[in-house]
């Protein structure tokens, strides 16, 4: 594995760019997609078991004789795909107080809108906290959702924040970002599901059907009245009167589970 | 309404030191408890609703005159128990990027443990981060759940970012710090039940008694084996194979609706 101890290192220098948030789209004639930095242990886990090889992974030189999770994982990575990096430059790509001294480049495919809308999906209008993003991620694969829509004005799926809450959901989804939502209603073929507090049927007193696309809003504003409009139902969580309603990430997750509930268990 | 302009002020400099995390005991002579500091326009608000005045408000005095909801704010508080003040001094009490111009001083009654436990509540042991306590919090109010016992290791329930996404559960429910939750299992008379992966049946194949404490655990850890010898019934939300397991207030929320679609609706 061949070590590093300079700041100026070509592919050092490219991965802390990327590492900053920088999105860099593949220029090396590979499929569609962009690169992303995946930080941690778990993380880094979750992609070999899910996704195979990274491009690039990077180990801090201390961490390959003193942890044996990073050493686990070099042995996992072809050498010639890795770099051992002096523990001041990988504190520099951390986006963490204290990270566990790994990182993997990975590239992410580009998804295009399918034809026809018709697997259970999550569809987020303007989710801004990229903690929920990522736990809405995470809770969708666990409720077995295949596929995530995200507006515009969502926070970016592929940021470190979001990949960190996601713990891995990534990985096991597909995942469509700045999608226009009302124009791909003109593709759904299964009904529209809304949480709302006006004009809406309790989650446990609706029969809901087989597959849906289930639609969440704006952490303060909710769903965009347009796109409210299109939903073929709207339903509400009965809670306790005078207080807040539930955080968008826990009330999907109540959903999605009543969903899974009544028809996979 | 007093205006302020200096760090000098002795009241400024009190409500300083509070903010930025240090507890300060009660020493007025009045009931024991310790004051904490309120930010934000929700919180305030919440806390006029349902708990009444605040010991002390402090307003930007930018806001008072181009912020309809501080104006408002304003003028449900006593103005002797008000102060109008420069906004850099403002900006100085706050914990997030952009303050709203408005912190309350309020007195928190020392909560201790009741002879007898019986009505439904959730058990927090060693949830860390304090995003998952004050969401956790909101997601119990939501549930009608009245009680909370964070044992030691918890994230303080009063620190700003557990306030903020507590989001006012903290002033409709009894919140218990620091408890022994061993030496607390003594005094329950209601069953204890814990979410756990072994030994454990299905959530939705488990009758759950009418009031109940719910056992949670640390994010990375789960529940202290010793407490999980405790419970009466370990329960399991049936997720998709080989995907993480769910965030705990995530988890939280499925199984507290659970008991009350089971009890209640």
């Amino acid at each position: 594995m061949k070590h590093i101890s300079s700041r100026d290192n070509p592919a050092y220098k490219r991965v802390l760019r990327l590492a900053s948030g920088k999105r860099a789209e593949t220029d090396d004639g590979g499929p569609p997609g962009h690169h992303v930095v995946l930080e941690g242990i778990h993380l880094c886990q979750s992609w070999l078991q899910h996704a195979g090889s990274p491009q690039l992974a990077l180990f801090d030189s201390d961490r390959l004789q003193d942890s044996d999770e990073v050493a686990k994982l070099a042995l996992a990575v072809d050498t010639r795909l890795s770099l051992s990096c002096e523990p001041r430059l990988m504190k520099s790509l951390s986006q963490v107080e204290h990270g566990q001294g790994v990182c993997f480049v990975v590239t992410v495919p580009a998804q295009s809108l399918p034809p026809r809308i018709d697997h259970n999906c999550i569809w987020l209008d303007r989710i801004q906290d990229p903690g929920n993003v990522g736990t809405l991620l995470r809770t969708a694969a666990a409720a077995g959702i295949p596929n995530a829509y995200l507006s515009q004005g969502c926070a970016s799926a592929w940021s470190p924040k979001v990949l960190r809450s996601g713990q891995g959901a990534h990985f096991v989804m597909s995942i469509y970002e700045h999608v226009d939502l009302q124009q791909a209603h003109e593709r759904l073929a299964i009904p529209l599901i809304a949480t709302a507090l006006e004009n809406a049927t309790s989650l446990y007193k609706t029969p809901l059907p087989p597959a849906a696309a289930w639609l969440l809003g704006n952490e303060g504003q909710g769903i965009d009245p347009a796109l409210l409009a299109l939903a073929d139902k709207r339903i509400f969580i009965p809670q306790a009167e005078n207080v807040e309603s539930l955080n968008v990430a826990v009330a999907a997750g109540i959903c999605l589970f009543e969903h899974r509930r009544q028809h996979t268990l």
